[in-house]
């Protein structure tokens, strides 16, 4: 079954990124064939930094590396290195009605935030498609927010083969719903937008310094404390076993330590539970040529894929040899 | 000065299109570096018969050989050859304000008459906007309902500029006033929509039946006749030197000659006009090899301009490598 996501060029990666996506893609490698892309095209809708957007690029795919992802389980490449999806984008902007896309709520939604309204962020969504029915990608994981996104995609699938025959194949989606919902230093979600973030790859001092930035209540030292309501405490239990967490739970219930020991304890957590990725990071940051090549075998195995059906998309449609 | 058109790939031509726009090309083939495309990819938003589209694509390309354009003085070459426009296109979609399409009267038009309101037709300008941008085409040369689009074009050329520096030619457009109305055979002017064309490569046979319908009064054979009014004349002083149409305009101010007369002697000098054109056009439909030959040349011409503008552009915005 042949997954696809992609990952966005967006720069640091947060604990809540981790948590939400990247720990069940790494999963889905092992039992999906996982196609990953890092959708540079995409980004360009809304970083009008060149050099940040390609030093993003280069981040997400170590970054994701880092953290689990193996090039020889899952495809990973970066959207601009297969030009055919541009012109399946193009292709399908015809079987794409206007009011599909006048609907689409991440379009207004962005408007509505004060967004500039420009063409791309208007016409994200058959893009998406393109990147969606090149591949012939059957399942795509989104959050709740994507699935119209998805249906969009099912939508202009549908439209072109009722013309042609059977030539996409119409995707489904797959909201996780036991993906932990990670809290941010706030309590609201994790955000790199809510400014509530606790990045994975800072440094120890950095670490620290989100930590000790938690919200608490202020319950003094030597009481019990309600493990329940505390975002400490929600954070911690990500990363530890059960036993463990039953373990913080009497600590926080016996009272006697503050909210600063648990502060400290959850980093201890965090670092050492990022330990290999970050080693792996360092190797990679020192060892780019290894990553470009890895990113130029992945667009192989995808433009292999994306110029068959090109091949037999553009015969149909008519595109000149 | 790179003067920069489109030809669309619309099937048979009449004379409409010859005087209207051709002849005009023949003649800025010699004094301009005139680049010439074959906009297939446009015809998407509107021709789903792909078998069409591709016969029309090559059919465009000999028929402007035919009526003479050189590709040793023009650049000539299909759209679709030059993937680069498309690239170029996602790029510019971030620097086009939604509003400016929305006020594009070519859009309003199409949706007004009926036409499916596809992603493809909203959003044409901004792929005509790649097509000029791309090559740093100077002049564009159009009609009247085509200036509005290369204001787009221009508008966004300036905001890119405005962002990143003098990447991109902000074009002009030319309207020549010049060109001569060609009247249909009902006196309308002459279009395919309106279905009162005459064809250019069409039979003897059809050319006369075509010219016999043409709408005419009703005046007697013997009266003289108001050539002022008279579609035929119209056509025939198209084909005619000074001192022949003062002969024409004698014959009918003399009377004694009807309608059908004149016809025939517009079907004769159609019909000796294109004598050269058709001739070339049967050499090239026995060797397409040839016209293949030409197209990629010039394409390898355009996408040799394309690809280094893409490679500045992709720097700028930051598509990676």
């Amino acid at each position: 079954m042949r997954v696809l996501t992609g990952i966005q060029p967006s720069g640091a990666l947060h604990i809540g990124n981790y948590f939400g996506a990247i720990k069940q893609m790494v999963d889905l490698q092992e039992k999906s064939d996982l196609f990953i892309f890092i959708p540079n095209y995409h980004a360009l809708t809304s970083l009008k930094d060149g050099v940040a957007l390609k030093n993003n690029t280069l981040d997400a795919a170590i970054n994701f590396m880092s953290l689990g992802i193996d090039p020889t389980k899952a495809t990973l490449w970066a959207q601009s290195d297969v030009k055919e999806v541009l012109e399946l984008y193009w292709v399908l902007s015809g079987y794409t009605p206007m009011g599909l896309l006048e609907r689409a709520h991440g379009y207004k939604d962005k408007v509505a935030k004060g967004i500039a309204a420009n063409h791309s962020l208007f016409s994200y969504p058959v893009l998406m498609a393109a990147d969606i029915l090149l591949y012939d990608a059957e399942v795509i994981p989104v959050g709740k927010d994507q699935i119209q996104h998805v249906e969009i995609t099912r939508d202009i699938a549908i439209k072109f083969n009722n013309e042609f025959g059977d030539i996409f194949k119409v995707p489904d989606f797959k909201v996780d719903d036991n993906v932990a919902t990670v809290p941010g230093l706030d309590g609201a979600k994790m955000s790199k937008s809510y400014g509530n973030t606790i990045d994975i790859f800072c440094s120890e001092k950095e670490l620290k310094k989100a930590t000790s930035r938690i919200v608490t209540d202020s319950t003094p030292m030597e009481e019990p404390k309600d493990y329940l309501t505390c975002n400490v405490f929600a954070l911690a239990k990500l990363f530890l076993e059960k036993d463990e967490v039953v373990a913080l739970q009497a600590r926080y219930q016996k009272g006697g330590e503050g909210y600063g020991h648990f502060k400290a304890y959850l980093a201890t957590l965090i670092w050492d539970y990022f330990a290999q990725a970050r080693e792996k990071r360092a190797y990679y940051v020192e060892h780019k040529d290894e990553v470009f090549a890895i990113l130029d075998e992945g667009a192989a195995k995808a433009r292999a894929i994306a110029s068959e059906k090109m091949r037999v998309v553009r015969d149909l449609v008519g595109i000149y040899r």
